[in-house]
C-alpha cells in the first residue's frame, strides 16, 4: 500500500486484489484507530460443518492488519506474519475483521484484531482474536 | 473431520469444504507424518502486486495443518489457532503446503507447516512458515 | 492449578512457583476480568543493554496468561502457547503484565496480555503484547 | 548484538546479559545453522509442580532465536516477537534450545526453535516448538 491512505484510496487498494474481489471483501471503516473489513458469509466461504472457514477468518485478519497499519503509517507495508486463535464456529450473515494498531514505529506497525460473526438481527458474536506485525517498507523491493 | 483417515477419505473431507473447492486446493499427501495441501496459482489468488494474497497462504496453512493433525489422531479434529511468518513475495505456479506432526497428544496436536512456490520448472521457494494447534473433540459440538 | 481460585490462594500458587519467586513477582490482580503480575526490575533482569530482557516479558505474559485462565474456569489449567510481540525496548522500575480473558470455553480458554514498564512517576508505557492459549485439565496427569 | 559475532564473542554477549547469567544459560553452538542454548535445570527455575517453568522455556526460546539471527546477519538485531507452543511437562537435568535460520532478510530474520530436555542418561525429549522473527536494525537505537 502506499502513503496518504484514506478510505477512498485505501478502498481501491482493496479492490485491486483479485483475491479480496473474489471473497466479496469491503472496508467499512480506515482510519487512525485501525480498519474494519467486513465480507457476506456466502456460502461458498464455509467448510464442511456449514461455519465460515477458518481460512476466511485468517484471510480476514491478515487483511484488515495490513489496512490497520497501513492507515496508521501512510506508507508502503507489508504483512510480516500473524497469530490467530477462534473462539468458536463462525457463523452468521456477516463477518467483520476490526484490527487496531498497538504501536507504530518507523519500521514495523503492531496490530491487534478482533473477529466476530453479525447475524440477521445485528447481534454480534466473536469468533476469533488476532494479533500481527506489519513491515513499513522504504520501498517497494524490499524484503 | 472424522476418524480412520485415509487419502481417499480425506480428499473427500477437502471437497465437502466448499471454500477449499473455490480456491481449488487439492490433498497430495496424507499419512502418518502429515499432510500436503497445493493449489494452482490462479489469478484470482492474488494482491495488487501480483503476488498470492497472504490469505491464500494462511488459508493453505490452517488447512494443511488441520488435515495433518486428522491424519495422525484419526478423530474429529479443529484447528485452534496458528502463527504465520511470511518469508518473502510468492509467486510462480503452484502453492505447496506441507505440515507434519512435532507432537500428538489425547487432547491436542501441534503442528508446523513449511509453505513453498513451485515455478513451471518445478523449482521449489519457501514463501512462509506456519506453526499451530489443533484441538481433538471428544464429539462434533465440543468447543 | 487447582479451582475455586481467590486472590489469597491465588498468590499461594505463586509463591509455590520457585521460579517467580527468583524473579520477584507478585499478583496485584485476580478476579474475574483477568489477572495482574508486577515485578520489580531489578538489575539482574536485564539484557545487556540495560532494558529488561525479553525473557522476562515473555516470563510475565506467559503467567498472568495462566492465572487469568485460572481465574476464568477455576479448574487445572495449563499454558498451551502464546506469542508475543514486542514494542519497544522496556526500562523502568516496575513490570507490569496484565492479562485479561477473551473467551473462556470448556476445554481451552484464550487470553490476551498487555505489559508495560512503570516508571517512578507511575508513568505507565508499553512495551509488550501477548495472546496465548490455556488447557484446562480433566485431571492433573492430563496432556 | 554486533556485527562478525564468533561463538567466543557471542559468549561474551550472552555473558553480558543479567538474567541469563542469573539462570545460567549458556551457548553450546553458534553458526550458519543457528545457535544452542543450554542451561542446567535448576530447582529454582521450577513451577509449583516441579515442572521446569514455562517462561523458563520461553526465555530460551527467546534468546535461542535472538542468537541465531545474530549468527546469520552479523549485525546488530533484536528480537521482534516470537510464538512458543509447548508440547509436555520439561522435566530432566539439561534444557536445550535449538533455534535455526528459517530466512535471513535485509531487515527480518525469521528462525524456528526446537526446545528439548535432556536426562541423565543423555536421552532428549522435545518440551516446546517456537517461531519468531527478529528485527535487523540500521543502528542500535532503532525501533
Amino acid at each position: 500500500m502506499s502513503g496518504d491512505l484514506d478510505l477512498t484510496v485505501a478502498r481501491k487498494v482493496l479492490e485491486a486484489q483479485p483475491f479480496s474481489v473474489l471473497l466479496g471483501a469491503r472496508l467499512t471503516a480506515f482510519d487512525g484507530e485501525g480498519a474494519t473489513l467486513e465480507l457476506d458469509i456466502r456460502d461458498d466461504l464455509r467448510q464442511q460443518h456449514g461455519f465460515v472457514h477458518g481460512g476466511v477468518l485468517s484471510y480476514a485478519a491478515d487483511n484488515a492488519i495490513t489496512f490497520a497499519a497501513g492507515a496508521a503509517v501512510g506508507a508502503q507495508v507489508v504483512t510480516a506474519g500473524f497469530t490467530i486463535d477462534y473462539l468458536r464456529p463462525a457463523q452468521g450473515d456477516l463477518l467483520r475483521a476490526r484490527a487496531r494498531i498497538v504501536r507504530a514505529g518507523r519500521t514495523r506497525v503492531v496490530c491487534r484484531c478482533d473477529l466476530s460473526t453479525v447475524d440477521a438481527e445485528g447481534a454480534e458474536t466473536p469468533c476469533a482474536v488476532a494479533q500481527g506485525t506489519v513491515s513499513v517498507l522504504e520501498d517497494q523491493n524490499s524484503a
